[in-house]
């Protein structure tokens, strides 16, 4: 188990939620972007520092924009 | 000079249009966020690939949310 990274729970979230919203088990997912499914655990969870570009191939498979998981981050929030 | 990477470009121009407007130099701005000021002109061309809690670091001294970068990353689209 990793320590989470505080900035990067919110993010984890959203795409948890948008993942499941849609149906996909995180190894089916994982497999659609292109990472590994303990990664993609891992950053659900924000215990990953993901970079933009990873980010960016995660909204694109999820067919949403960044600014939509970003929106939905601060929604937790609230 | 390094190579663009697409995915990388819009937020780049993101965070230039806005530390202009804030009437930051990338030298001020990079110092206040803890970066280096060759990283950041990099990152304003779209040659680096950040990662979460670099973005949210630099969101943070802009005193904007990611939502607000990536909306704004949009609108260079239109």
């Amino acid at each position: 188990m990793s320590e989470k990274i505080p900035d990067c729970i919110n993010f984890g979230l959203a795409v948890r939620r948008e993942r499941s919203k849609q149906g996909y088990s995180q190894e089916s997912f994982a497999r659609k972007v292109g990472i590994h499914r303990t990664y993609l655990g891992g950053l659900e969870r924000g215990e990953r520092n993901p970079t933009l570009v990873t980010m960016v191939k995660i909204a694109r498979e999820l067919g949403v924009s960044l600014e939509d998981l970003f929106r939905f981050e601060n929604a937790n929030d609230e």
